[in-house]
């Protein structure tokens, strides 16, 4: 088993790397972790200019010789390569695995979009610095290398196909070449480090989508870090999207097991 | 002159409608501004409850003794109640001037889309609270009351439409009810206290969707309060905008004199 990572959003530090590494050498002793070089690089906010991050991805997801793409960690600038990269992936990139979340999530919708049958929404490589990172790498690697069942968020109904996003960033690529045809899908959402006003703004967006019409229902795992509102919001997270659930008739299908911590199940995209 | 002014976004204060009503007794005497009660209201992070602020927009609105509707202040808010609203607006609302910015940019949307003759982006009652704010109540009465061509951005074109923006708001209601049809407008658009790096990600969102194919360029008006970016972003909002136009083939039209800030000119929507 080869697992390439790639960094297509923020850089990224040679600690962690070094973290995820000892880990897996422990853990999972013969699989092969490849971070490219690219990971490495900085270019103002992110991990190398659009051009380096996105022949990065290219380089490897069109590798045969790897059988995953990890995507090293979030912040922001996949959606900037995004659009591009996925139009010159060919049929190795096809049947390789990916998994990621947060800013990643513009890179899962546009594969799951595009027919890719085996993305997924689940820790990072980055995840390796929080507390109780091992867990979020020793869950990442247990799904990318042995499909182990116990990775997976323990709410997933079988036959029906899920979908996992980050709130902002999922409310960020509707409408553009990157939304993926959700039909039929249970839609998860997190969000991390947002007031709850934006929050709830970013539901509005979601729920008066027409995305929100052809979904079978919502899931909310965490949202963490949420900022101190001035006054106070006077809802939490769960009022907010069970209101906009109910303003759009979309079905309010209670929590889920996903979030920015080392406790993020693994979501793969599909049925 | 009669214009009535409700708040349907975050909470007022009487002491921002005092100012505000002490600039116009001065200046525009035979003008009366009537603050709805619910200006006054306070419901979480909101000037009152849905109802009320819904309530008092239609009552208002509705109203033929008021010639126009102001919008007390943005903040967060006026999504919630804004497309119920505007669907129970009547004959004597379509005759009405219509004028905010920021958050009521839901509003303006949703009217334009309506069809309403005489919606505009402009100053609003909040903005006595900012240094030099009076010019900017100032220039807001003397376009409702007058007219006034100096209280317009001077860069506006005769006979072209144009629509203005807070570039977070207008993002977030592409896809929705309120969007409204910007078919060969000239799009203004301004943002405030947004890290830069949201700026490049509303700007993916908003060049990426249909909307971008249908206008007739953008101008940028101030980016201010912009926090910090860690690391630097190494891009301003001018390179942000323009590397987006020129990503999506929209035309870059230059700078806009909108902003959040005293010198906010007004913007009247459509031609």
């Amino acid at each position: 088993m080869r697992i390439g990572i790639v960094a297509p959003s923020s850089r990224f530090s040679e600690e962690a790397a070094e973290r995820v590494g000892a880990i897996a050498a422990v853990r999972f002793p013969a699989v092969e972790l490849v971070f490219h070089p690219q990971c490495f690089l900085s270019h103002g906010h992110f991990a190398g200019s659009d051009n380096d991050r996105g022949h990065a991805f290219l380089e490897y997801a069109n590798d045969p010789a790897f059988d995953a793409i990890w995507f090293a960690r979030g912040g922001y600038g996949a959606c900037r390569i995004a659009g591009t990269a996925i139009g010159r992936l060919g049929r190795a990139a096809r049947e390789k695995a990916y998994l990621g979340y947060s800013d990643s999530g513009y890179l899962l919708a546009g594969l799951h979009r595009a027919g890719f049958p085996d993305v997924a929404h689940g820790p990072m490589p980055q995840d390796a610095m929080r507390e109780d990172g091992e867990a979020a790498i020793v869950r990442a690697l247990s799904w990318l290398v042995q499909r182990s069942p116990s990775a997976l968020e323990p709410g997933l109904t079988a036959g029906v196909p899920h979908a996992a996003f980050n709130i902002t960033v999922f409310g960020l690529l509707l409408g553009t070449p990157l939304e993926p045809d959700l039909g039929g899908h249970v839609l998860l959402l997190e969000e991390v480090a947002e007031h709850m006003y934006r929050i709830d703004r970013a539901m509005f967006h979601i729920a008066s989508n027409p995305v929100a019409r052809r979904i079978a229902g919502i899931r909310l795992g965490r949202c963490s870090e949420v900022p101190a509102n001035d006054p106070a919001f006077g809802e939490d997270e769960e009022a907010v999207v069970r209101f906009w659930c109910n303003r759009a008739g979309i079905n309010w299908l209670g929590r889920a097991d996903i979030g920015h911590d080392s406790a993020n199940k693994v979501v793969p995209f599909g049925a």
